[in-house]
Parts: structure tokens; C-alpha cells; sequence
């Protein structure tokens, strides 16, 4: 554990080492449930930072491809047990700076999570199976996925356990694939970041793996960032976060021909059926309210845009959110950020000529607050102006487009832009919905990353089968999720082919037997285990 | 069939329809045996023909989508058939715009390569285990890869019916996966392209498949081009050639967030240890030039680096190899666009410090062709300019880096760009050369997506294992593969999970049972069939 001196910026954690910054200037995170500044400084780092890091990541790298799988998956299973054992700071801190209630969300919820993935990812690595061994005995030719190099986190605001920059979804990927990782924190929750690094250097090691597998800034310039991404040591870029700073890393990493993986804007179309509400219009509004505020809607897959149809149901439905949405207390946001984004939003969309049927104004007072905003437009009025109406209101805001008929429903889906979800409820006590749902069903599956009916999609399993991905913009390449492992890991892996080589020279996955008798390898077309 | 109007340029293939291209100009192709133009004259396309090309196959995406898996590997299997059927045409036809030798080569190797290929596809996209169907029980969460969109191809000038942009290996993978194909001649082989879109549009009418599922251009502005890769229309690109043109389509698709695969130059590294060398060197002369100079060198996988280390043994295989290639006979290089980059390759080289082995000259005369070259440096110097001997010189030359150590070799190794192959040949009867294969092969598989012992790597099989990719700049992305089914489709396909839907609306390879039983899915983390 290392002590903040006062006046000092926090030191950095390269290559093992708490060490001083060589930092071009200090930030610091704002307590959002006050609205005032954290005491704590953080060195915004200068490009020696970087570059210290990536020396010893890349060191870090081939050692660790000396290491064996069995530390690995040791050092994530010590951390989540470290995690759990410090569940009290961390939610303590996490909840300081980020305002999310300490329980039950990030307590009972959030942080089992944490753990759990890393444990599964711990399974994951021990088994083998997640880097798709393949062989064609006739030919002794042999394929895998391997360890890719150094990975870059960049963690988005909105979970600092299970998305953190190092301890979430993409940390444990890059890991549990056998890369060091590179965190940059996120600015608004920086010291939960830093206490989880601290916590991780311990387990790393206590595993014996090189320091240089876990390091940590805290930030740095944009014009450093896109140098990261770029860097020749660098395998590969994980980055959860709004869409501007993320196609801007996006464009820097292409350049250079680095995979980045990015979780960007998501504004995640609900459409409720007429048959649907017709039957269940009321428990519909409770199921809606529960997923659109949950975390004051600060989710990455909250459904923020809501298509009904404009008749009797429609309407009441509408009416009864609205009120709901008026009644119900007001969430508090992750930053001041989140807030001065949210308000430019729901102008923007007010701008574009939505209604307001409630909030629409800051909360008074110090707290990062913002009314519950409900927004109305019609769908001739969404398809003028589709991009437009699309712009994401991260936090408790949504947009409910009402539609004439299921051609202009079918219209509004037709000019979506890709998403992470995309659900539809319909009727469940006869077919009155079903030939809107096949005409409707069709195009926002290709518009999506993952299709739910009559469920809300704020709920992103850690579940082999989840696709928490989806097509450009929602990320930049339709064919990753960055939940659910073992997927997730091959983002941070390459494919290596072994054609003729001498069997002893195999990686182990591909020896004969494999090291791990659980081990399933795609043999002449068939999956088998051993 | 379509006849050509001397005089008038072909007619493009789009929406099923032959038809006049709206052209900005012409072109011809070269005779490269003769150095003749051929009369024929080919369309330049304005933006017009692919606006029209675009609409037609985002309407077929969405017909082929309906359409079933049985017709579209119909369509492959009448399509193999057919062109097995032309094969003295098309072999014709080939020979003629890019001088490769009727026999073996086009008709004995590379077409049945071709049809084999496209009846595999078939076969996998039947199976459906290519789309890894995962299925969570207990959350009754599912995932597949599902088609993504049309497929734009750009195949390349050396294999003009395995690489073919409408018969080759991105094809086959991109149809199978269930996307219409817009194709993008090769302009060094645009008879031999057209003649394939006569025998596909045929077997796509046959199939039953809607009209644009095949379409044909044979050349755009570099302008189009880009537009073309990045449209919203557009699911992703495959493309096949020099580094210049596709990094620049990779910018514009990159931009835009579509996918674009990309497999660009590579030098394919070999080295020869000294114990191999010891042993085995006369062979292995015989072995490196049977690799070489086949198909006059015009390989992606051509070895066109060789490491070897400085000594007796070693001075003597590089004497030896420099009179082979002074004695073999010049192959024709495919056009003179070729013989222009290779002489200026050689040039390069020569002007960077390599010496002159063997070659250096054009070969006098009509014909495209070029002196077998052979060329050398030594370690040391290579890695004052480690970007300026991987020029790649395509075509019949080679670079010979001698290294005065194996601690040289390594050096030599970390300055290679990313490369599709890597070959090390060792001693087989002693392991003298065990410590140093350990050195240098870890470096050399992180650098390369194939991996070979004792072998050469021209031979590229089509295998489920195989991986014909690797790290950039040998291709835009370290994760996948161009050849090798069922793989190289998941280049062509979205990640799309269904969360919570209902049974029947379910995708059929994610339904219980599986519409087909032998479809591998993995089911609560293993692999079952049925």
C-alpha cells in the first residue's frame, strides 16, 4: 500500500515500482454526491511514463510467455481473493468518487462480479480451450491463439470494479491470454483504480510473474494516448468511453495497424409491440423503469430509445413513464462531466425538435444531478433526421419515437446505426404481434450486437454466449464481445499456425496429447477433448 | 456468355444483368509472353456503376438472408462444376493475361485447387459449424456468427483463379458465410475474371440465388475505390495485392469503421542453421530453389529472405544457390507493371548496400521478365536499415543476410516487420542446432502467422488449421486467416447473440436440436454435435 503525501502527486506503478511521476501537470477527481474536489492529486503523465511502461511491459511480455499458464491463472485467482478481502476500501473509495450506492451495487453486485470474472478467467487460461487449438493430423498443420503483447486499458467511468482498467472484463482477457497490461485510469475514479493496482502488484508477485505485468498512469495528454495506441510494443488497445476520444485512439491505432477495441456510444432501441401492451402495458412501464434509471441510466447497454406505436396503449404507456419518470428521485451521476454531457444532449435532442414530457433541467444544488428526462417525437419526425436523434444521453434520459404504423416502425430501424442491443417485446397470449416482429426483428438483428425479447438488456451476463459487441459505432469490429469469456480473450491474441514443426517445439495445446486433458482442439472437423 | 464488340469496352455484371458500364475510360490488359496489349477493351467504372452494384447487393444480402443455406452451397457446388467444366477456357484465357503455364500450373494445380475450395465452402456452410454456435443453458443465452454484408473483393494479379476476386478463397468464404460478393477484377486478368462472373451468374440463376449476389467491375478510380470500401452498405472488404493501394483502402474503410482484410507484402524469413546446413546443404539448395523461383517467384508466401550464418558451410550454399539461379531459366513475370516494381525492388536494394549475387537486369526482349537475382547483405548491416532490405522484391529475386553469430541472427530477427511465414530449418541428426532454434524461434513465431520446420512455405494448404495471415503489415489484422475453411469466414460474419429469445425465432443452428445435427455448438462450454 502506498501513502498519498499531501501536496504530492500520487506515484505511478511502472515496472514494479511506486514511483514519482514524471508528470506534466496534477488532476483531480470530484466527490459527486458533494460536488467537491477529492484532496488527492494525480500526475498527468508525460510520454517518459509511457514509455518506462511499454519498456518493461514489453520485457514483461516474453517472460511471461516463459511463465507458464499455471501462474497466470494463480495470480488472477490471488487477486480476486485480495479483491474480496478488501471489499470495504474499495467500495469505500469507488463510492467517493463515483457516487454509485455502496450497496447494493457495488458491494453485493459490482465487485462479486469483479471477482468472478477473474476467476473464470483463471479457468479459462488453465483449460485452453479459448485460443480454438486446431489440427489437421494428414497435413501436420497446427493452429492456436496466442499471447498478442502488451495490452492498453483505458476503463470507462461507469463501473470501476468489473470494467476497471485493471480489474474488469478487458484486464482479464488480456491477462488471462497471457499479456502484460498498461492501465490508464479513469480520471474520474482514479484512486479506486490506484487501489486496485496495488492490490495486483501484490498478487502478481506473490504468483512470481515479471512486475512489468501490471503497471498504471493515471492519464495523459491525447496526443500521448494516440502515441500509445500506436507504439510498435504495443499488441493491442482495450477502451471503453465516449465515442469522440475513442475514435480518435481508434484512428491513431489503425494508422499503425494496432487492434483497438472500443465499447463506445449505445443508445439500445426497445420496441414494445401493440399486442405486447395491449396484454401487459403496465407491467411493461415497471419493467422499463427498473432498466432505464438503474445506475441514474449510466449504463453502456441502457435502452434510451423506445419505439411504440401511437395508439390508446401506446399512449398510456408514454404517460405513465412520464409520470413515473417525474415521481421518481433522481439519480446521482457519475461527474461533472457526465452532467455537463447529459445537459448538452438532451438540448441537442430538444433542439432537433423533441418533446419533453418530463425533466430537462440540472438538479439545483452541488450534487452531479440531472432531472429524469423523458423525450417524445414522432417517427416521420426521427427519419428527417436520424443521426441526429440518435445522439446518446448517457445517464437518466430517453427518447420515445411513436410510430403510425409497423412501416414506419420498420423505417426508424432502418435508420439506426449499429448498437450493442436491441430488444422486442411482444405479445405472449397470441400471434397479434407476430408478423410486425419478423419484419421488425430481421433488420435490428443486423443492426445489433446482441437481440433480446421481452427482457431489458441492462443485465450483460458473464456468460460464455453474451455478446456484449455489436456493429460500428457501437464498437469498432462487429465480430468481438468484451463480455464473456472465453471469447473476450481472443481480442488480445493472435493466430499462429505450425506447419511441420517438430512435435516437441509445439506450443503445449497442440502436442499430443495436449498439457490439459480438458483441453477441447478441433481435430479433422471434429471438436474433441485431450 | 457475352461477345465483345471490338471497339467497345465489356459490359459490367450488375443485378444479373450485363450491361454498359457508365466508364470513365478504358483499359487493356497484357499479353506478358508477348508484351502485346490484348485487344479487349475494359470498362474504368464511374461512381454510377457501383451506387448500382451496391443497391443490387444490399437487396440480395437481404433476399440471400431468406434464402436458406442449401441454396447458397448449391450455387458453390454448380459453380465448381462449371468451372470445372471451362477449365480449357479459363485455363486459356489465363495463361494468355498472365503468362502462367497452362500445365501444371493453371490446370492441374490451381483449379482444382479452386474447385476444391469452393465445394469445401460448400460443405462448411451446410455443417454450420463455422459460425461457432455457443448456447448457455441456464441463462438461455445464445450466440452465432450470422452474415454481415456485401462483400467487396479485390483479388490479385498471381492467382487468378484461387485468389480470383469472384472464384477464390475471399469469394468462397464470403458467399458461404451468406453474403453477395461485388468483384473487383484484377486489372492484369480482367478476361479471365469476366469469364468466371458468366459461369457464377449462371450458377447463381441455376441455384436459385437472387441476381446480385454476384456482381462485376473491372476497374474504379483509386477515389471510387476508397468510397466503395467505406459506403454504409458495405459489410467488409477482402482485399489481396501491393502495400500502397491497400493501406489506402484500409484508411478509408478504417475511417468509416467497416472491416477490411487485408493480406499485403511479406518476405517470409527462412533460416538455415549451421548444423542443417552441415548436414544437409546440397539438399537443401535443391529444396530452397524448387521454392524460389516457382511460379517466377510471384508468391505472397515466396521465401524472399533467407538468414543463414557465416561460415564455410554457409558461404558454400549461398555459392551454390547463386549459380542455380544464374542457370535456371527466367520465368515470365505476370504483367509489366511487375517487371517495373521488381526492377526498382532490385534497384532499391542495391542502392540500400546489398551486392549483386546473380541477376539485376531485365531480361531483353518483349517479353515480361526479369534475371534471376540474387542479393546479400550481412547482419550488420541490415540492421542499420532494417525497413530498407524488407523491401519486398515480388517477383524472381531473393536477399541473403549472413550473420557472423547467432546473437546476430536474433538481432536480424527483431528488426523483421510482421510476415505471413517463418521457416528454420535445424540439424536432424544431432541437436546442435537446439539452442539456437530456441532463440530465434520464439522471436520468429511472434513475428509471422505461420510457423514452419524444414519445409518451404509456397505451399499454402487448404486446410482447417492453416493460417494464411499474420501480423501487420503482412495483413491489417493478427487474428484471422485467408485461407483455410472454416476460419477464413469468420472474416465475413457478425458476432449477433440472442438473449432470451423465443424458441422459433431462433437462427437454426441455434435452435434445439439444430436444424442440421452434425453442427458442432458448444454447450455450456463444450463442444456437442446435434
Amino acid at each position: 500500500m502506498t501513502n498519498n503525501n499531501p501536496g504530492q502527486p500520487v506515484p505511478v506503478l511502472l515496472d514494479g515500482k511506486w514511483q514519482t511521476s514524471n508528470s506534466t501537470g496534477t488532476f483531480q477527481a470530484t466527490n459527486p454526491t458533494t460536488g467537491e474536489k477529492i484532496a488527492t492529486l494525480f500526475p498527468i503523465s508525460s510520454w517518459k511514463d509511457c514509455e518506462l511502461a511499454l519498456q518493461a511491459a514489453e520485457a514483461a511480455f516474453w517472460e511471461l510467455k516463459k511463465c507458464g499458464i499455471e501462474k497466470i491463472a494463480k495470480f488472477l485467482e490471488l487477486y480476486a481473493d485480495k479483491i474480496d478481502a478488501d471489499k470495504a476500501t474499495l467500495v469505500e473509495l469507488a463510492n467517493r468518487e463515483t457516487g454509485l450506492p455502496t450497496a447494493p451495487r457495488l458491494g453485493d453486485v459490482e465487485l462479486p462480479r469483479t471477482t468472478n470474472q477473474l476467476r473464470i478467467a483463471a479457468k479459462a487460461t488453465r483449460e485452453g480451450s479459448w485460443s480454438l487449438p486446431t489440427v489437421d493430423t494428414k497435413a501436420n498443420i497446427r493452429s492456436c491463439y496466442q499471447a498478442l503483447g502488451p495490452i492498453a486499458v483505458f476503463g470507462p467511468n461507469n463501473f470501476p470494479f468489473a470494467f476497471g482498467s485493471l480489474s474488469g472484463g478487458d484486464f482479464a482477457a488480456a491477462i488471462a491470454a497471457g499479456n502484460p497490461v498498461i492501465g490508464k485510469a479513469n480520471s474520474s475514479h482514479p484512486e479506486t483504480t490506484k487501489r486496485f493496482a496495488e492490490l495486483a502488484i501484490d498478487a502478481v508477485r506473490e504468483a512470481g510473474l515479471p512486475l512489468g505485468t501490471i503497471q498504471l498512469i493515471y492519464r495523459t495528454s491525447h496526443d500521448d494516448g494516440m502515441k500509445l495506441v500506436s507504439d510498435h510494443r504495443i499488441g493491442a488497445t482495450g477502451y471503453t468511453g465516449s465515442r469522440h476520444a475513442g475514435l480518435a485512439l481508434k484512428a491513431a491505432a489503425d494508422a499503425a495497424g494496432k487492434p483497438i477495441y472500443l465499447e463506445l456510444s449505445s443508445v439500445n432501441p426497445v420496441v414494445f409491440l401493440p399486442g405486447a401492451l395491449a396484454e401487459r402495458g403496465e407491467q411493461l412501464v415497471d419493467e422499463y423503469l427498473g432498466s432505464v434509471l438503474m445506475g441514474t441510466g449510466q449504463f453502456c447497454t441502457n435502452p434510451g430509445f423506445v419505439l411504440v406505436l401511437d395508439n390508446a396503449d401506446g399512449q398510456l404507456w408514454i404517460e405513465r413513464v412520464a409520470a413515473r419518470f417525474k415521481a421518481a428521485p433522481c439519480g446521482t451521476l457519475l461527474s461533472p462531466a457526465v452532467q455537463r454531457s447529459l445537459t448538452t444532449s438532451v438540448q441537442t435532442l430538444v433542439g432537433f425538435g423533441a418533446k419533453l414530457l418530463a425533466g430537462g433541467t440540472p438538479v439545483d444544488g452541488p450534487r452531479c444531478a440531472y432531472s429524469n428526462t423523458l423525450l417524445e417525437i414522432t417517427a416521420s419526425t426521427f427519419v428527417t433526421n436520424p443521426e441526429g436523434f440518435q445522439t446518446e444521453a448517457f445517464g437518466n434520459a430517453a427518447l420515445v419515437v411513436k410510430a403510425k404504423s409497423v412501416a414506419e416502425m420498420v423505417a426508424v430501424l432502418k435508420g439506426l446505426e449499429g448498437n450493442l442491443t436491441g430488444c422486442i417485446y411482444s405479445a405472449t397470449k397470441d400471434n397479434s404481434d407476430d408478423a410486425a416482429y419478423s419484419q421488425l426483428a430481421e433488420i435490428m438483428e443486423f443492426k445489433v450486437g446482441r437481440m433480446l425479447n421481452d427482457k431489458m438488456p441492462t443485465g450483460v451476463a458473464v456468460s460464455p454466449a453474451m455478446n456484449h459487441g455489436g456493429p460500428y459505432p457501437s464498437t469498432g469490429h462487429p465480430g468481438f464481445t468484451a463480455v464473456g469469456l472465453p471469447a473476450s480473450m481472443l481480442r488480445f491474441a493472435k493466430l499462429t499456425c505450425f506447419d511441420n514443426v517438430r512435435p516437441h517445439r509445439l506450443p503445449d495445446v497442440l502436442r499430443d496429447p495436449p498439457a490439459n486433458a480438458q483441453t477441447w482442439r478441433m481435430i479433422d472437423l471434429q471438436w474433441k477433448q485431450g
